[in-house]
């Protein structure tokens, strides 16, 4: 490992915020990195006082209440950005302009050619970006991918992703900036879509063609006021609770990808089955460190799905665990994320799923909205991502 | 109950046939049905000796090799058609002709307009139909059916089905009739989805638009050769192993249907999920007799789905068994779906599904062939079928 | 087969003679056993009026008021005996002195005097038996014991079962015959833990030493009155609603077997462990057409508990469907359990497990009674039994 | 908060030691630990040069070769012992001597009497003691532990319990020291079904007697010589590989308890049901998250096991994650121990269990091992427990 050393600049500190701010540590421990090589120099939030003890809360040295302070600070070497979706843009062209790598959450951006803009301005910058789609980073997924990247199931044939939520399920939860347009883009779609959008063409290959359907379940949402005003007034819900797509992929499979927001009782619901020539593989996030495997070989009396239980013999789980079987949770993907982040840093080394590999998940989202409205299927325009390093 | 009887006319006797055969014997014994008023009492193969050896080994009085003697025989009541998809109109329209009631295994017909034709004589005719949509007669899904009836999820927002196995996953299964269009029709679709279509629309609300994908995906086949010759031959599939559609419900409800016959590792996997505006319910026909329940009521923290099992207090359990929780078969559904075929019967009584409900199912299966040739959404054709007795 | 037939006479038809008498037509159907071969002949029960009415629901030729009549009927083969307990070896030794065939339902006996002395008296008089351990005639635990049997887990190491249900858990359910130890013996012990010996001895080995625990948690039971008498009186509980016990067996395996009734959430919790030196089997009777298997080889990466669905590659379950996964029944064990019993009749063959394999399970069970009374381990009497046929 | 710090000094940096380092790491995140209040101080190590190059890649700050050192260092206020059990008792003894709190791993001791000597000794010292019984920090645990406080499930009136691993079931894996009594003590008696014991007491109540037995299945294990030596040679194995319990508790409830090292399938199969007079819970570690509960309320229509995946309404989860089912981590359990360390450490409140608590789990231990010996009942000291803070 070389001496350098990698400081981060953390804009936004809520869920996500929060999230990034235990990998950073969880990292550290679980990857053995040098004290001092990863350091969680400033965090920027709305205002100094919110920023200041969001600091001392998430451990980081200096604050600010003005991103584009951080954006600035000489010692800030990544700017990892955890703000809403439509501000993804503004801050990450302003980082790129001051010469700092970018670590952006998902989507990268509300639309492919804001993305298209972002990928290239940091392209031209040499710059290096990643995006949060951490799913990836979970080693029960990067053992699917390697299941299917050594054949083990043969060739695929078939992708079915669901990713359902509940968060807003109930309709009299109140309106707010997610549901509308020109803060969140899409609904489901955006937020939950977008990672499965993202890992079947991680898993199976490039779509190219898609059909697509979405829809507004509960149209209006209360509007609660503080003041003492009896008449209440609702917002009109502009982006879908459900989205749905069929797909094809370059390599001749078909998929099912859907997503909901309104989905009672599923909580973290993203599961997936992929099917091969000589078997299949199943996943689902609830259950987020075992995976169930079927291959079609010996005696069909002793075929059946087996449920492998993530262990120090699969990818990065030994970092957090020398025994099989002990459990990962949500926080340690991100870990894995923030390692290789790191790793990208200090080896000067390509990063994955970079800003060049998020615009094609925005392509396809944008054809996703394309194909509804023209209730027909739509080919998918082909970004040049390079393969996964 | 009446003194009226009915003596069953079964015309074919493989996989359904036998089914049929332990589903009379174990209605009798489950549902008290006095002796001598249900009869199995001719059989039809296609020889004389194939029909006499299958006759007594699944306990049918009498037997003939030309089915057109069992459907004149002036002692069967219904005739019960076990043949393959292409001989259902034949055998059916000559039924009617003849005046007998007709029990046919799905799908009805090989497109609507068969199916429209057989159920317009049966009409015309005034004999009853029903068709052999079995899964619906399953007490878990009945209960599934009460549940969403009287509203305890609410308002159904979603509905997910899934309906894989893998009978043809290896593609050095031979080739057959089950491959070519003029004796099967089409593939994954008739075979699987069929039967999706119809819990759908059963659960829901009629379907009114859809959109679909089919595929071929082994596209050749080896034609074993019983000779000598070794130069193997291959047949050319023509009909779908992966069905997918997208739809729209009558009530505003989505949904996604899929189906597969090369998904390897499914064995009877025909799952469902509906959302409701208050709450989910989850079914998988591999675990039969249990159904998730998750409402949305109470405080969060105790909160889940709830896996309950068919017990004595759900429809027509009770009369497999007292006790909650003991699990019934495949072949009990359909025991449930003979119950109803000689309630019918002998209480003059109309039947579910009929030929009318079963038409509408062939109406949306050619509607999915349809979108897949237009590679766009299409509107479904509304018979005009009664509700549910 | 042999032209030779089997007619039965069924004494009780109660609970588990209505699961026999849908098991004697499954039988017929699912086996092809010949029309006329296996006669449902005579039914017993208290009344002539009830058994009249039975025998015209369950499908028997004829009926009585009184057992011993059915017993001394010349047209009845084997007797079934389906009455409660306490009753099983006065009707089974009037049955042997009459030469009939004995088919007696579980526990064998009260005690282990009683079963010797009816294992002793068949014995002399060359007539056949079987007791009603169905649980061991499943597909699935035919299929456990071939995998342990052929070595697949190695040498058997331990045992573990448990046997709950919760028919007992409201406290407030009556007073009866059931908790009454000259009606009924012990409680869980003889109603469910004896299952469970049987099955660990089946499966592992003879148990050769044990230590037990039993409790009777609701000492008191509400006797409801059908009079206007409002003083409400109480019944005292006389037999154990838990029962514990640790277990070595012949081979050096350790086990533990426990059962209650009063275990809510469990209806037919019948599950078990078998650990072998190369791998692990797990059965589920909630879940009962599977079974969860692990072979200890391979690359460890891949290894993993196999969720097995039975299918026709397993013992005895291609009668009842052709394809995999499609799930049997709770009385489709018991056709199997009747189709031994009518194969051992028609070809002259030994039938398991017979008196002299239950005997040994009373054995155990009172070998329970005497490790609680002295809180200690205590031996177990062999008892002569012959391999399984 | 109050402003005092807490300085560890960790004894130890194999397994559990990393899993504490982590653990700190992630706590400091998760629980807004202000910087610097919570500090990684000293690492100890068997050498110099593995203890300094432990500090750099677990994150402390300075190293030593020597534990009786780091105990004696004024900047560490905890010794954090994660050394082999044999050691607990020396460390412990001698970093209470120097005036410094203790935090063990468990089991505390290799018997009941060192357990006492310790105890009394940190009792004496008033210096705060911990021991790491984790299982009961997991939130999942914790809510378990709160419903049937609050009467949820009614009257506990049975335990069962089963922590199954396979790390020793190869029988080709080389002897060592946790195989022989003197270091390491019982075998999967102390490594497993101590967790079990202490979970059950924590869970229910006071365990007052017990019946056990013991197991070493496989007797002698392989020493591999680095030499070229070709006589293997072998190592007897002296403690248990297998050990059961039945136990009966201060309210006279009923349990089981089983632990194996042995059990091939099982990675960290650590799950108990605990069955109470309104209804009953389960849990299996090896999905952490989740927990089922059957409620007997309602109409039994829609009861069933509820699964209720843990989430922001549950004790401590909302630290890790703000959205429920996103699933905690192994490691995230140690967390919430380091989180109840330091709490009482700058609060000055009692730790939960501590070394009195702890001393409890031994003396249960040892009467295990009595009650083997003497093949009966034994009764089991009750020590003067606190109650959980």
């Amino acid at each position: 490992m070389t001496v350098k050393k990698m400081r981060v600049g953390l804009v936004g500190s809520g869920y996500m915020g929060k999230a990034h701010a235990i990998a950073y540590r969880n990292a550290i421990a679980a990857f053995a990195i040098p004290q001092g090589q990863l350091q969680c120099e400033m965090l920027a939030d709305a205002t100094s006082e919110l920023a200041e003890m969001k600091a001392l809360e998430l451990g980081f040295n200096r604050s600010t209440g003005d991103w584009k302070c951080l954006i600035n600070d000489p010692d800030v070497d990544v700017v990892d950005i955890c703000a809403p979706n439509f501000l993804h843009k503004e801050i990450a062209l302003a980082a790129i302009a001051a010469g700092k790598h970018v670590y952006s959450e998902k989507p990268l951006a509300l639309n492919a050619d804001d993305a298209k803009e972002m990928t290239e301005a940091a392209e031209r910058a040499g710059v290096k970006t990643l995006v949060g789609f951490n799913y990836i980073k979970n080693p029960t997924v990067q053992f699917a991918k390697q299941l299917i990247a050594r054949g083990d199931i043969g060739e695929v044939v078939h992708f079915r992703g669901v990713f359902n939520e509940d968060y807003l399920a109930d309709a009299n939860l109140p309106f707010s900036w997610r549901l509308q347009k020109r803060f969140a883009g899409t609904g489901a779609l955006n937020d939950l879509a977008s990672h499965l959008v993202q890992l079947a063409t991680h898993l199976v290959a490039p779509i190219i063609s898609l059909c697509a359907d979405l829809k507004v379940v509960h149209q209006y949402r209360p509007i609660y006021q503080a003041s003492n005003d009896d008449k209440a007034s609702v917002g009109e819900v502009e982006n879908d609770d459900q989205a749905h797509m069929m797909v094809r992929f370059a390599n001749g499979a078909q998929g099912t990808l859907e997503a909901s927001r309104i989905a009672w009782g599923r909580k973290n619901g993203l599961s997936f089955e992929v099917t091969g020539t000589k078997g299949s593989l199943i996943f689902d996030q609830e259950t987020l460190s075992e995976l169930s495997l079927y291959i079609a070989e010996g005696h069909p009396q002793t075929q059946g799905f087996k449920r492998i239980l993530v262990g120090p013999e699969h990818p990065d789980y030994q970092a957090f665990c020398v025994s099989a079987g002990h459990g990962l949770g949500f926080n340690d993907m991100k870990a894995v994320e923030i390692r290789d982040l790191f790793q990208g840093m200090v080896n000067d080394a390509p990063l994955w799923p970079d800003f060049r590999a998020a615009t094609q998940v925005n392509i396809i989202l944008d054809s996703v909205v394309e194909s509804f409205e023209k209730r027909a299927w739509v080919d998918v325009e082909q970004y040049d991502v390079r393969a996964q390093p």
